[in-house]
C-alpha cells in the first residue's frame, strides 16, 4: 500500500503527470481530430466513470474491438482508471473466436468500432455476461475506404444491450477517479494469444510490469518529447507493445491510423513528420514497396519483430532516412524483451557481416527480464551459437499468467521461468538467436497461429481424416500455414471446399490458402506426425533464419 | 520474493547487464586508468567478496571517505553486493564530524582515500565498532597536485586496523555473488545530511528508489550508451544523485576527477568529448570563469540544482555549446526530484523572460515522487505563484527515513508527505518555485550547512552568550553562513578567536567567514531570536530568487 516512500507502479501516473505538465502538447492525431493532452485526459476520466456507471467494477474486464483509433488509446488508460482490466480483441477474428475470449475472460461490457459491429454483435449473442455492446462511430473515417460490413442500423435495433459510443458517455458520473492503483500487481490488461492448445490463452498483464516496459520502450528507441509516433502496431497486439503508455509517459504524440497500408503510412509520415513506428515485417515490406516511397524530411527509427529484416531491405531502407531495429519478445513479455544491441565496432563491417550481428534476437532490455537458452535440465546451453535449448525468460516483463488457467501457467512457469517455446542458441558474445519453434506456432504479419487450432478447424469437416498444419515462407507476411490432409476413405472435398468451411470457424488470416490433399502423412514409427519432414521439404532453399 | 513474474528493482542489475552487452566498453576513466565493462563488474564482485572477507554481513554499513575515484564508483556497486550499505561520508568534514556519522551509522569498515587518511584515523580512533580500516593509495595522483596531508606511513603504523586496499583486496573469498537483492525495499545507502538539528542525520535510499530514480536521470537527461559523464558532481552528496547507478544502466562512460577545479574540468571535457555533467552552481562559475574556457566541440548538457543560474549565464554557457537544465530535490529525494521542463513554446521569447521561467523548480521528475505546496493544514496553496508555502513530497524517491531516527522521520513525513523544509509557490502552470527555506539551512556550493550546528560550535566557546546564524549572499558559493554573536559580560573573544575555534569542532565550509560582534540579536516579545530580520538586512539590494 502506498505510504510516504512507496506508490505503485502504475501507467495511469503517466497520464496524470503528462496532463500537468503538458496540457496543451498534442497527445493524439487522427486525421482532422487532435486532442491535447489535458484534452485526453479529461476524455479518459469521461470514458473510466461511463464506465463506472455502466457497473464496471474493481476487476471487472472490459473488452474493445478497435483499430488504431484515439478511443483505442483511450480505453489504456480509462479501463484500468475505472479499476477494470482491458482485453484489446484482435479485430480480425471471427465471430465464435471472439466469442470465445468474451466468454473466458467474462467482459462485461464490449465496446466496439462501428465497422466490427456485426462481428462483435454475432460474437456476444450468447453472452449475457456481456452488459452492453457500445459501439462507436469513426467521424474521421474516409467515405471512400473499405467498409467490408453493413451500415449498423440493422444490428443496433436487433440487440437490446446495444447503446451508442455518445450515449454511454452522457451515464458517466461526475466523481473524478484517482490516477493511481493500490497494488502495483494487480491486472492491467489480458491479451488474448494462440498458443500450443487450440484455444486462445489470457495473458495477465500488471501495473508494474507495463509501468517498467514503458520505460525499457523509452529508453531503447530514445524517445523524448519531441517523438512522434505512428500506429501501425496493432494496439491488441500486446497492448502495442505498451507504446500507448510509453510515449504518454513521455510526453511524444500518438498518430492513429485505421488502415495500416503503404499510401496511408506514407501520407502521414509526411503530413506530421514522424519520428517512430513499430511493425511487424510485413508492414515494413508494406512502406518500402508503396508506390509513394521516397526520401524522408526527417530521420525515422522503426522497430520491428519476428523476421529480421534482410541486409538489402536494411540498406533500401536507410537510402531513405529509416533507422531499423530488431527486437524480440511474445504476448507473454509484453512485447520486445530483448533487442539486437549495435555494438560500437559493428559500424567497420560491411553490410552483410553487419546484418548477420544484427538479425539476432540479442540481448535483455532494461528494464525488463532475463533470457536464457537451456536444455532440457534446465542448464544453460554452451555459449558456442550451435548449441541449441529453449529460450526461457523470467522477470518483472514476464506475464503474471494465463487467467483461469493455472494448469497452462504452472506448464508455462516450469522450473522457474517461463518456457517461450521457441528454439535457439546462445552466442559467446551473450546475444541470443532464434533457430526454430519448439511451439506449434506459425507467426504470420505479426500474427501468432496456432497449427492445432486450425488443425481442429479442418478436422471439423466431416471428409477429413488427419491432417497436419505446418509454416510455410511467404513473401510478403513471412510464413503462413499450409494444410495436409488425408481423407476418409471414399470422401471426395476439395481444397476448395475444405478452405470454405475452415474460413467458417476461424479467422481469414489463419485459414490455409494451400491445402494438398495427401495419401499419408509422415510419421514416426508409434505413429505420431513428423511435421519437420513436412517443413523441411517447404523450406527447401530458402535462407528464413528462424526455419533455418 | 522473486519469481517468475517478479524480480526485486536493484541497480545491481544495471552492472550485471552492462557487463555482458558492453563487456570491451569503456566503463571509467580516470587518468590513465581504463576500466571496461566487464573489468568494472569483475572488480567490483572483487570487491564485494574482499568486503565479505572482511566481515560484513546482509544489512552492515560500510563507510566510504573518498573523492571521485574508481574506487568510488566501485562502491557503489560493490558494498551491496556484499549485501552491504554503503555510506559515502562528506570528504570535507572534520575528524569529530566523521566520527560521529561512523558511530551513528556503526560502520564496520571505513574505506579512505590515502589522502584523507589522518582525518579518517582520528575520526575512527576512539570507535571500536570501525573493524578495519582500509586506505587506498592514488596511483594516479598528480605528483605536482595540492597533498595537503602527511604521508600515510605514520598514520598506517599507529591505528593496527588499518590495512592497505591491495591487502584487503587480497583477502576476497572465490565464491561469486548474485547481483540481486531479497527485497527491493531493503537499505542500498545511507546519506548523512545536515538538518534543522545540529547533529547529521542518516538519509535511508532503498535499491528500488535508486532504481527507479536512475530511470529518470536517463530520461531526463537524455543519456545513452554514447553518454560521456564527468564526475564533477561528489559521489558522497546523494550518491551522486544515482548517477552511479543510472550511467552504468545506459552503457556510458564515467570520466573521474578527484580535483573539481576549473582547469581539470577544461582537461576533461576536451580529453574525453565528454557530454554530460552535474554540478552545483559555484562549479558551474567555475567552469565558465575558467582560463581555459572556450568553445567546445562536443555538445555537453549540464544538470545543476540549489540556485538557478543567471540569464546572463545562461546565455554565456549557451554560445560555448553547453545547454544547462535546472533541477531540485534534497538528499531526502535521491537527489533531484523536479525539474525546470522547458516547454516549446517557450523557444519564442527573449531571454529574459525564458530565464526566469527556466528559474523555476518545475514539475516531478518521471518515475519519481509527487510535489506539493501546502500550507500548515496540508492543504494545497492556491496555484497563483504568490501564495507561499512548504513544499513537500511523496513517492519512490522520497527516502525510507532516517537512520536511527523514528522521531525525525515521523516529524519529517508527518500528514503523509516529506516535508522538505523548504518554502515555495504553485504557478498556474503547475510549476512550483523555491521562495525561502523554512529550515534552519544554508546551502553554500550545493552543500547543506546546519545554522543550528554552526549556532553549537560558537556556544562552545567560553566567551559566547548567545549567538544566530543565517546565510547571507556569497558571489561564488550562493550563500554562505554568517554569525552574530553576543559575548559573554567580561569577555573579550574577538572574530578571529571564534573563527579558530569553531573550525576545530566543524568543517571548514561551514565555518563563518563573517563573525559580527553585537550587543544584542533581535527577538520577539517572548525572547525568540527572529532571524529574518537578519537575514533581510543582509540581502538588501540582491535578487537571489532563493531568498528574494
Amino acid at each position: 500500500m502506498d505510504s510516504v516512500s512507496y506508490s505503485a507502479l502504475t501507467p495511469l501516473s503517466f497520464l496524470e503527470r503528462s496532463a500537468r505538465v503538458w496540457p496543451d502538447k498534442t497527445a493524439v492525431i487522427y486525421q482532422r481530430r487532435r486532442l491535447t493532452y489535458s484534452g485526453l485526459a479529461d476524455e479518459v476520466s469521461r470514458v473510466a466513470r461511463a464506465l463506472r456507471a455502466a457497473g464496471v467494477e474493481p476487476g471487472d474486464r472490459v473488452a474493445y474491438l478497435m483499430p488504431n483509433l484515439p478511443e483505442m488509446l483511450i480505453a489504456h488508460f480509462a479501463v484500468p482508471l475505472a479499476g477494470g482490466v482491458l482485453v484489446a480483441v484482435n479485430t480480425r477474428l471471427v465471430a465464435d473466436e471472439m466469442s470465445y475470449i468474451l466468454r473466458h475472460s467474462g467482459a462485461k461490457l464490449l465496446i466496439a468500432d462501428a465497422a466490427l459491429l456485426p462481428t462483435a454483435v454475432a460474437a456476444a449473442k450468447d453472452l449475457d455476461t456481456v452488459l452492453r455492446l457500445v459501439v462507436a462511430e469513426d467521424a474521421e473515417i474516409e467515405p471512400s475506404g473499405p467498409m467490408d460490413t453493413d451500415p449498423p442500423g440493422a444490428a443496433l435495433a436487433a440487440d437490446p444491450r446495444l447503446v451508442s459510443y455518445p450515449d454511454f458517455l452522457a451515464q458517466a458520473a461526475e466523481d473524478p477517479l484517482p490516477w493511481a492503483v493500490a497494488e502495483e500487481l494487480a491486472p492491467l490488461a489480458i491479451n488474448y494469444t494462440s498458443g500450443t492448445t487450440g484455444m486462445p490463452k489470457g495473458v495477465i498483464y500488471t501495473h508494474r510490469g507495463a509501468y517498467l516496459n514503458s520505460f525499457a520502450q523509452i529508453v531503447h528507441s530514445r524517445h523524448d518529447e519531441n517523438s512522434v509516433y505512428l500506429w501501425t502496431l496493432p494496439m491488441f497486439h500486446c497492448n502495442g507493445w505498451c507504446m500507448p503508455w510509453a510515449l504518454t509517459a513521455i510526453g511524444g504524440t500518438h498518430v492513429c491510423l485505421r488502415e495500416v497500408r503503404g499510401d496511408a503510412i506514407w501520407a502521414q509520415l509526411r503530413a506530421h513528420d514522424v519520428t517512430h513506428l513499430n511493425a511487424a515485417p510485413t508492414v515494413v515490406t508494406s512502406i518500402l514497396n508503396a508506390d509513394e516511397a521516397g526520401p524522408l524530411t526527417r530521420p525515422v527509427l522503426i522497430t520491428t519483430a519476428g523476421a529480421p529484416p534482410s541486409p538489402t531491405t536494411i540498406a533500401h531502407m536507410e537510402r531513405m532516412g529509416f533507422t531499423i531495429v530488431h527486437v524480440y519478445g511474445l504476448t507473454e513479455t509484453y512485447g520486445p524483451i530483448s533487442l539486437g544491441q549495435f555494438q560500437p565496432e559493428w559500424a567497420d563491417l560491411t553490410a552483410d557481416q553487419r546484418a548477420v550481428l544484427q538479425a539476432r534476437q540479442g540481448v535483455d532490455l532494461i528494464p525488463a527480464g532475463k533470457l536464457r537458452v537451456v536444455d532440457a535440465s534446465m542448464a544453460d546451453v554452451p555459449a558456442d551459437g550451435l548449441t541449441m535449448g529453449e529460450i526461457v525468460m523470467r522477470g518483472n516483463t514476464v506475464m503474471a499468467g494465463y487467467y483461469r488457467d493455472p494448469e497452462a501457467t504452472a506448464e508455462a512457469f516450469r522450473g522457474g521461468w517461463f518456457h517461450s517455446g521457441d528454439l535457439g542458441v546462445m552466442h559467446p558474445d551473450g546475444y541470443i538467436e532464434l533457430r526454430d519453434r519448439a511451439k506449434d506456432i506459425v507467426i504470420s504479419g505479426g500474427e501468432n497461429i496456432s497449427t492445432i487450432e486450425v488443425e481442429q478447424a479442418l478436422m471439423s469437416h466431416p471428409d477429413v481424416l488427419e491432417t497436419a498444419v505446418v509454416g510455410v515462407p511467404d513473401d510478403k507476411w513471412g510464413e503462413r500455414p499450409k494444410a495436409f490432409v488425408v481423407l476418409r476413405p471414399g470422401a471426395s472435398a476439395s481444397p476448395e471446399d475444405l478452405m470454405a468451411h475452415v474460413r467458417t470457424k476461424i479467422a481469414r488470416y489463419k485459414a490455409p490458402r494451400d491445402i494438398d490433399i495427401t495419401v499419408q502423412l509422415p510419421k514416426t514409427p508409434t505413429g505420431k506426425i513428423q511435421k519437420f519432414m513436412l517443413r523441411n521439404a517447404e523450406w527447401a532453399g530458402h535462407t528464413n533464419r528462424v526455419h533455418g
